[in-house]
């Protein structure tokens, strides 16, 4: 049975996440009808993470088993005529036996936009949260760098997190600006559900010269939720990226400018 | 009767355009509305564009009259609570009386944005146009200088354009790239209707090889509409931003990042 590894783009405003629930249309089943479409069976999706109602993906990936291989135009362009809008399969790869999208990935890269103007923006709106109040962002900066490293991030967990360990690996966090966009880039081996959101939250009380730099520090060591920011909103959030281990194409970066110069 | 001058930010996906017009729900009609529940009686918006259905603004700029002066705020935050998504106004000043949003400016920025990518975007595709064939940017850099100066532009005009002058003096045509996007800038005194679409739709005739940059020059001497390339769609469109002589602000620019540098 051939596996094939599919990059996924989408946005995620009309829907109830990544994962098929009981309260509300999921990405997934859309995929899973699309692809049903084309395969003529019964199609299960196995994707690398779970992104929640509301937020984006510019490289989610999912991979699924078929009983014989199509050409695999049929799975993107093909699979893409029967997507909305909001969604589309960016790529297509046979991928080998044993890879696994959630197993066998090696790292996942998210954004988070905030946009730091006095009106929020019709045209920016959809992927990024509005923000009014003036940010420190050097600030921010300085206290990004202590959720760099290896750290219990048990503090950083959304309730309903299913994690077996709240140990992650954060490579790096970097804050990027343009015109009144603010990016902040999260990388890391794992993530916790709703971690970057409560970990960008945390990153305002700082901004706001609400908290210092050293705050996450404590929060780290701490472990407790009720002490860290809220959970920032999840139209600003995006997976931008899953890497595999070498052999596995990395996907879902070099169609979009700011994002080539990352990877 | 103090006249106020308003900087509107839309994204035009759900219009029929600004103007209002019998078969669809107009820009102008849902801003009209909001400043009634606002300053108490009937409204009337004069603005210096009229945006197609679909087409977008970041900088459209109106005025109306009102019979007495509410503090800023109330045009501006004010508003801005009875409109939906995708309208913001983002800046509203007191206006001389002789100012007049269409006769008092002194020229505009459009901006078509091309996805250039084998797949189309959903996160990029309500701003922009996917075009999956590759282009010769260079070619059509080359070919977009023809379009600079005092012209004729009866070649560039779309059915039903009311205007008294087919004249227009374009100031310049800049070509920029960010990843996977393709920015088209037009500045110029004035525009006929669809005018940067039809420009747009013939730049593409010069990047996909089927005609050469002189073409255009032939095109703007002949004046004939059906030499001319197609209309490029509206969702790829944007009003950027209206200038006006001295003594009026430049607003809609400072805002939005890639925007601020070509002020």
């Amino acid at each position: 049975m051939p596996r094939i590894k599919l990059t996924i783009e989408y946005e995620g405003t009309a829907y109830s996440g990544w994962q098929i629930q009981s309260n509300g249309l999921a990405i997934q089943e859309v995929v899973e009808a699309a692809l049903q479409q084309v395969v003529g069976t019964a199609v299960r999706l196995h994707s690398a993470s779970r992104t929640d109602a509301g937020v984006h993906a510019r490289g989610m990936v999912a991979h699924f088993d078929c009983e014989r291989l199509l050409p695999l135009s049929a799975y993107r362009e093909g699979v893409n005529g029967f997507l909305p809008q909001d969604i589309a399969i960016l790529q297509a790869e046979v991928a080998p036996k044993d890879f696994h999208s959630r197993f066998s990935n090696s790292g996942k890269w998210y954004r988070y936009t905030l946009c730091l103007r006095p009106v929020r923006s019709p045209l920016l709106g959809r992927t990024s949260w509005h923000f009014s109040k003036p940010l420190d962002i050097a600030l921010m900066r300085e206290a990004a760098h202590y959720f760099v490293g290896c750290h219990d991030f048990s503090a950083f967990r959304g309730s309903g997190c299913s994690a077996r360990t709240t140990r992650k690996d954060i490579t790096s966090v970097e804050l990027s600006e343009s015109g009144s966009l603010l990016f902040i880039d999260v990388r890391g081996s794992g993530f916790l559900r709703n971690m970057v959101r409560i970990m960008v939250g945390t990153l305002l009380e700082v901004g706001l010269h609400r908290k210092s730099p050293e705050y996450i520090q404590g929060l780290l060591a701490s472990g407790d939720r009720l002490v860290a920011g809220r959970t920032a909103p999840a139209e600003g959030l995006c997976l931008m990226q899953i890497d595999y281990l070498e052999g596995y194409s990395r996907i879902g970066t070099e169609l979009h400018g700011s994002a080539a110069k990352k990877s």
